[in-house]
């Protein structure tokens, strides 16, 4: 297939990226107290926005407490210090010390941001933090961030995401023309290539809009985040598998100056209490998920069905398309493409006989409990 | 089908189970440096075995990192201080501060430890996750060792093992009967009761029992560290998936003594040192198995070999009996399983439609690079 090159726009991300613009714009300023390091931190979540906002509140609280308060780590929501998309300017430019978001918000500034959160038919979470730990992610990432005056470190993720809500049943690609669907970032993309008609909306607009037909289905997150919104009301048709968000990662970003003011002790204690939440959080969601599913399949009368291999294959081809466009910016962002594709044709080769193998072999009809 | 009590025997552990007796027996006192801690960790490792022991080598130098040597933590390899498989008793009794190891080594004492590092049939390594940190798992642990004076924190993960290397064809479940196969712990019992001669052996004993016919056949990690013992220059059958150790985890263990002598801060500290280990550990072998997999397939001629839906029935329920066996213990051990099965249930609901799903459908042809 011929690849074509589509991004002329910039998408806004996805994980609950409406959700963050729900958020009030109070701001008042901390006190400084004396021989201690106050740090703001923005994110791009609303106050304790179950998952995330709670996992970016353990962050702050967890490098306050590990260290003493020697470093104190006040948490912003999105808006009340900054437009929860500003949060990456904010600290790139002193505003602000540190942010709490996804990167592929911050692919209007370059297109490599992406790849270290969630691309479609990309990395699960595990094997984004192989590959940003052990396959050249970070190094990558470190040097794309450095140019904003940016330190990037891993610090959370939300898992495999649902392929979302519909309020028909779809069992052909041709089903999919035509629909107003909400999906941002580059996996509305893929979905805009099969003749989706693909909006973006804030969070607190999207059930009104499911609710009045004015779109026609949606993705959010996953069970637990889908619950609380009640897409169930509306429709029974709870789609899966997802492909546009296979484990986004979840950052901190800290300004250069104040990262590189730090003893080299102290990196390594920023360092564990942020890294540590990319496996909390997913722990979380997992968790979460596993109730929630149980609670809306057998409380909510929701349906799950699954995208067929046709569906499944043909969305494979246009994220395929979707990225090599991506690719074509060359410069970092080709480098980016070519360190992570060149990483995911071995972590499916393993994982084939790992994790997939594995939970295949679980599903066969044995007596367990 | 019927229940029944096998676990007569205690078995020793498995991930390297065997190698961690090549440490030699050599240990020097550590000076005490002034104004300063510091804490002996004995380790079930050789020292710098890859992915364990440096993986333990990594939580020891964070700690003392991150507190900037207050809190220095001395490593001492398989023998240095004690016999690896003395390290819990050692922390226990106080004659060292900290153990790196797996849970599983500790069931002699106690039935319910293994369900900390790895059951066959259980947990993939995000899925323990959930469950330590979401579902109630921490808290049995801790009061599972809080008997013996231990704090458990989860410190390292080595993700999926693979079912194992075989000097023939496994089509059925018969040509698995009279096999003389190494594979310790509750896997070994497992594969006990379909006929298996199963031996447990240490590391550097199995190359030759493999090589001189000794054995007919040995599981041991995974491609990397399998690949560093030569197993294919005797055979090139390399069967999965694994069932026996599907996400084990390793642990620290604390003296609560020593835990509980430390500030809330340092606690929090300490945690964050141990914890992000394990989504580093997983994320080194889930790296260095995708490219070792490779080195074997394709300049070793090694074959991929898949055990029948059959076999993997058939030990699935034979893992469903050990695993009820052991639940007969009672008391505590009971708690434990049934904490587990609940939770194991929600997760591979949730797996399937997340993770599994997704993984599967990643799988179809089409091109993405």
């Amino acid at each position: 297939m011929k690849r074509r090159d589509f991004l002329k726009t910039t998408a806004t991300g996805s994980v609950a990226a409406g959700a963050a613009a729900i958020g009030a714009a109070t701001f008042s300023k901390p006190a400084i107290a004396q021989d201690k390091r106050q740090l703001k931190m923005v994110t791009t979540w609303p106050k304790n926005f179950p998952g995330l906002g709670t996992g970016a509140q353990r962050v702050a609280d967890r490098i306050t407490a590990a260290s003493d308060g020697r470093i104190e780590v006040k948490l912003f929501a999105a808006g009340e210090l900054v437009p929860p998309f500003e949060s990456f300017d904010a600290v790139s430019g002193g505003t602000a010390d540190m942010y709490h978001g996804a990167e592929y918000y911050w692919q209007g500034k370059n297109k490599g941001f992406p790849f270290f959160a969630a691309v479609p038919y990309g990395f699960t979470a595990p094997e984004l933090s192989a590959w940003i730990r052990f396959g050249g992610g970070q190094e990558l990432h470190d040097e794309l961030a450095a140019d904003y005056g940016v330190k990037p470190l891993l610090a959370g993720n939300t898992g495999v995401q649902m392929g979302g809500w519909f309020n028909k049943e779809i069992n052909a690609v041709e089903d999919l023309k035509g629909l107003k669907f909400r999906m941002p970032g580059l996996g509305g993309e893929v979905l805009r290539q099969l003749g989706v008609s693909v909006v973006n909306l804030p969070g607190g607009e999207i059930f009104p809009s499911l609710q009045s037909g004015a779109i026609d289905g949606t993705e959010w997150v996953g069970p637990w985040n889908d619950l609380a919104f009640g897409f169930y009301k509306i429709t029974k048709n709870y789609y899966w598998p997802g492909f546009h968000e296979p484990g986004p990662a979840l950052h901190v970003g800290m300004n250069r100056e104040v990262w590189n003011s730090f003893s080299d002790s102290d990196k390594e204690l920023v360092k564990a209490c942020c890294e540590v939440e990319h496996d909390i959080m997913l722990a979380e969601f997992n968790a979460k998920n596993g109730d929630s599913l149980n609670t809306l399949t057998s409380e909510h009368g929701v349906q799950l069905r699954k995208f067929s291999d046709e569906i499944m294959t043909q969305i494979g081809e246009a994220s395929g398309d979707v990225m090599a466009s991506v690719a074509n910016e060359g410069g970092i962002v080709k480098r980016i493409y070519d360190s992570y594709i060149n990483f995911r044709s071995k972590a499916i080769a393993w994982s084939k006989y790992a994790d997939q193998g594995y939970m295949n072999a679980r599903l066969l009809p044995f007596d367990y409990s």
